[in-house]
């Protein structure tokens, strides 16, 4: 059986967090036909926030057009809330895509990059009101899909999401199969995985852990906004 | 506060599934004190079965002193099962580890190296009963600890392994606020993620797209278990 070819971009970066790009790298590398592409500046190898070393395939110059693109999130998403050649190519790249789609704080890109504008989308738990300030509408949920936007929430949520986007591509069958294929029968050792279910006093130190790191982003991403406005809602 | 360092290896081959690798990496980079090293032959960059390159931190030579192995899985496990040069290193790694590791058909690999003999250990569910074939006791349980060896089952187990074995090495405490940094609140969009929850119909179609690799593994199982049997059990 033939399968019609599908690309699938994904953005690397350093400073990524490794899983928002593995975890739906598995998913989408089963999907029959798939033809994965990552795509950074350089062939560099990209180093991980902690430490994994990566090679791209392509550059934003030689990509070729693609089916899906996906932006993974991680701490170096916010250099690139204000680097014009990235925000340039995802503008690009995105124009002729069937899906465009995030992981956890590349929501935050994909809205800096304007194209969240109006629509509804999420992001890791920490950062998701930080939607709001380019024009994305936050919902707090795992996995949000309005039109041909879908996001994944915080790091893990990126194998739920890819499993959503391969039933959009190729329906639940092969879905199902690649769950089945990858024993996706989590078993946290806990129930403290969202805000909702943690106990108050862990939330408050992974909270105080990471609120300089937090407000580094809401600078970038205020940033961001303040470049877009000129154009989402020019003067008269 | 400072944290005692932990070593923490990881063995890279080509030909893994790269999610057994990444998922449990995510994990052990958030511990405080980590140190992660990506072990291989060469320094040469590595293609997982899916086509992701990444590049190795040290080779078999260089290693140092771990705490703990881990042993990932994939496809390229069957070429592990009698390459002596690695066999050799990880057991002459792991003899002095605190925690001997492995996700997916990993557990495999430490079996055929005679790590395993007379442990439970579980695997990838459509491999698991190959354990018993150089020695190991099958338990089909998504994280299995025996004495100092932990498992975890197929692919997506990694992450819920990681988190036990962040738990064993320094508390709840620490597992908890990794669990809730990584968002891990997983909803699976089917509940066919193991072989007792799948469709009949399902289960029978992964199983026949496997059926020959899954028999070409047997084979390799079967040639480590003969490797072994002199060692474990010595003719008179």
């Amino acid at each position: 059986m033939s399968h019609p070819p599908r690309h699938i971009g994904r953005l690397l970066f350093p400073g990524l967090t490794q899983l928002d790009l593995t975890g739906p790298a598995e998913v989408f590398g089963r999907l029959p036909g798939a033809r994965l592409h990552l795509i950074c500046k350089t062939l560099d190898p990209v180093t991980a926030d902690r430490g994994l070393r990566i090679l791209p395939d392509t550059t934003f110059q030689d990509c070729p057009r693609l089916d899906v693109i996906c932006i993974p999130g991680g701490p170096g998403q916010i250099e690139l809330m204000d680097d014009t050649p990235t925000l340039d190519f995802i503008r690009r790249i995105a124009e002729h895509c069937q899906l465009i789609t995030s992981v956890c704080t590349g929501s935050l890109v994909l809205d800096a990059a304007g194209l969240l504008d109006g629509y509804q989308a999420t992001c890791h738990w920490s950062s998701i009101d930080q939607l709001a300030l380019p024009g994305a509408i936050p919902v707090a949920r795992r996995v949000v899909r309005d039109r041909n936007r879908i996001s994944g929430a915080g790091v893990t949520s990126g194998i739920d999401f890819a499993l959503s986007v391969v039933a959009e591509l190729a329906g639940d069958d092969t879905a199902q199969a690649i769950h089945l294929q990858m024993e996706y029968d989590p078993q946290p050792p806990y129930a403290c995985g969202s805000p909702h279910s943690a106990a108050p006093a862990l939330l408050a130190r992974v909270r105080e852990q990471s609120a300089g790191f937090i407000e580094r982003r809401r600078q970038a991403t205020l940033r961001a906004a303040q470049h877009l406005s000129p154009v989402s809602h020019p003067k008269p």
